[in-house]
C-alpha cells in the first residue's frame, strides 16, 4: 500500500516503523527537513520531504494519515484536499472526533476519523518506537455516509499492526474519552497542590501515579478541553459532585457512608480493569 | 536488639524479614496462630505466638513496634502498657500521627510516633517482602518532651534497614500526608465515574494510574479521613476549588488561562518529582 504520513512525531514515526517493516511504500512529511532526514535514516519512512507534492508517488497515495496535533487536522486537510485524488483514503489520529469528522467529510469524500489509544511519555520522532499499537485499541469513527471500503482498508491496515480496531460514533467516542482520558487530566491536575518541604520529602508512588496525567503536556490538555468541551465539562461536573459528596461525608463524619463510597469506587475500577 | 512486632501483616512481616536478617531477636504476635507459625517458618520472626507475654524474653523487649491498622494503635498500647517495662521504646507505623502521639505519650513514657512511607498493593503477611523500606522515607514524630535516646535508637534501627529517617512534628506530618497521600485517595476516587461499555473498552494506562489509589482498600481510606480529618478536609477543599476553577475556565473558554494552569501543575509535579 502507498501510504503518506503527514507529521513524523510520536504517532507518525511509530506508524512509519511498523509500516516500513511490513514492506509498504511509506512516505512522510515534516516541516523540519532534519526530521525528514532522520525518519528516513532510522527506517520510519522510505522517503520524506517537507513538501509532500515533491515526493515521488505521493500523487498516487492510497492512504494519507494526518498525524499532527488535533488543532492541525482540519487546516491540514483543507490545504491538501485540492491536490488529493478523490480515491485516496484520509484518516487522522486525534483524540477528539466530533468536531473533526463532520467538517472533514465536507473537505474530502473518503475521510475516516481514527484514534489509536497508544502513546508514551515522550514527544516527537525521538519518542517513536516500533509496535506502539500492538494490543492497543484503535477507534475508527465513520459517519453513516462514510464509504465502507475505506473503513475496511483501515481496519485491515491497523489490524495488521496488532491494534484492536473497533468502530464507534464520534459522539460515543468523545464521551468515552472524556470519562477515561480527557477528564482525568483535570482531576489529576487538581491534586497538584502547592509543594511544601514536608510534602515533597514524603511524596511517593501513590502521588506520582495520581498526578501523572495532570502533569503532562499543557498544550495537549488544553486541546482536549477545547475540542471536546461539552463531554469534558459533563465529566468534570460529575467528578466535582463526587468530590463534594466525599467532603460532605467527612465533614459530617459519616464514616460508614464514606467507606461504602470507596468500596463502590474500588468495584468500578475492577470493572474498568479486570485483572 | 530485642524487638517485638505486634502485628505480622505487610509492615510487621516485612520488618521481621529485615530485622531477623540482621541478627536481632525478633518476636511477633498475631491473633491467628497460623500467621504466627507462618511468620516463623518464613523467617519473619524468631518466635511468634498470639499471647505476647508467653514469648520468652518478651518482658525484656528493648523495642516494641505496633504494626496493626491505625485504629488499633491506641487500644493495643493501652492493653500492653501495664505489662511493659518503662524502659521499653514503643513506636508505631500508622499514617496519622496527631491523634496518636499525644494520647500515646500519656500511656507509655517512651513512645515515639513513626510512619514508614512504604508498601505495596498487597495486604497481610503474604504481601510482606524483605527490603521494603530501603530508600523509602521513614518519619519519626517525637514530641518536645520525648526522650531523645529513644528517638536515636529508632533512627539507628530503621536507618540500618536502608530507610531515610527524618523527624517532623505530628502536625507537619499529618498536613504533608493529607496533601500527598490521604487527600489524593478521594480525588482519585472521584475520577471513578460509572463505567460504560465504550469507556471500559478504551480505558488505558492514564486512567489506570489516576484511579489507582482511589480504588484501593476502602477501610484504609476511611481511617485516613477519620483520623486525619482536619488536614484531609483542608486539602480536599483546595482540590475541589482547583477543579471548580478548571471547570469555570472551560465553561468560559479561557483557553490560555487553562493552559497556564496546566503548565503550573506540570511545574509543581516536577518540584515533587525532579527526575
Amino acid at each position: 500500500v502507498n501510504i503518506g504520513l503527514l507529521g513524523l512525531g510520536l504517532i507518525g514515526g511509530s506508524l512509519g516503523y511498523d509500516l516500513v517493516a511490513r514492506d509498504h511504500y511509506v512516505w512522510g512529511t515534516s516541516r523540519r527537513l532534519e526530521t525528514c532526514r532522520q525518519a528516513v535514516a532510522q527506517g520510519a519512512a522510505c522517503v520524506a520531504h517537507p513538501d509532500w507534492q515533491a515526493i515521488p508517488g505521493s500523487d498516487r497515495a492510497e492512504v494519507v494519515v494526518l498525524c499532527g496535533p488535533m488543532d492541525t487536522v482540519l487546516p491540514t486537510l483543507q490545504a491538501i484536499a485540492p491536490q488529493l485524488s478523490p480515491d485516496t483514503v484520509v484518516t487522522d489520529v486525534a483524540s477528539v472526533k466530533g468536531v473533526i469528522c463532520e467538517a472533514a467529510a465536507g473537505l474530502h469524500p473518503r475521510f475516516v476519523g481514527g484514534h489509536p489509544m497508544a502513546g508514551n511519555s515522550g514527544q516527537g520522532l525521538a519518542a517513536a518506537v516500533p509496535d506502539l499499537f500492538r494490543d492497543r485499541p484503535w477507534v475508527l469513527t465513520p459517519l453513516a455516509e462514510t464509504d465502507r471500503a475505506a473503513v475496511s482498508l483501515l481496519r485491515e491496515l491497523w489490524g495488521s499492526l496488532g491494534a484492536r480496531v473497533r468502530e464507534m460514533t464520534p459522539t460515543d467516542h468523545d464521551r468515552a474519552v472524556a470519562r477515561i482520558s480527557h477528564g482525568p487530566v483535570f482531576v489529576s491536575a487538581s491534586a497538584l497542590v502547592p509543594p511544601t518541604a514536608e510534602a515533597i520529602a514524603l511524596a511517593s508512588s501513590g502521588f506520582f501515579d495520581t498526578t501523572r496525567v495532570g502533569g503532562g503536556n499543557p498544550q495537549l490538555g488544553r486541546s482536549m478541553a477545547q475540542y471536546n468541551r461539552e463531554a469534558v465539562l459533563a465529566t468534570l461536573q460529575e467528578n466535582a459532585a463526587r468530590l463534594q459528596w466525599a467532603i460532605a461525608a467527612i465533614e459530617q463524619e459519616r464514616w460508614d457512608d464514606l467507606e461504602a463510597w470507596l468500596q463502590e469506587a474500588a468495584h468500578r475500577r475492577q470493572t474498568y480493569f479486570p485483572t
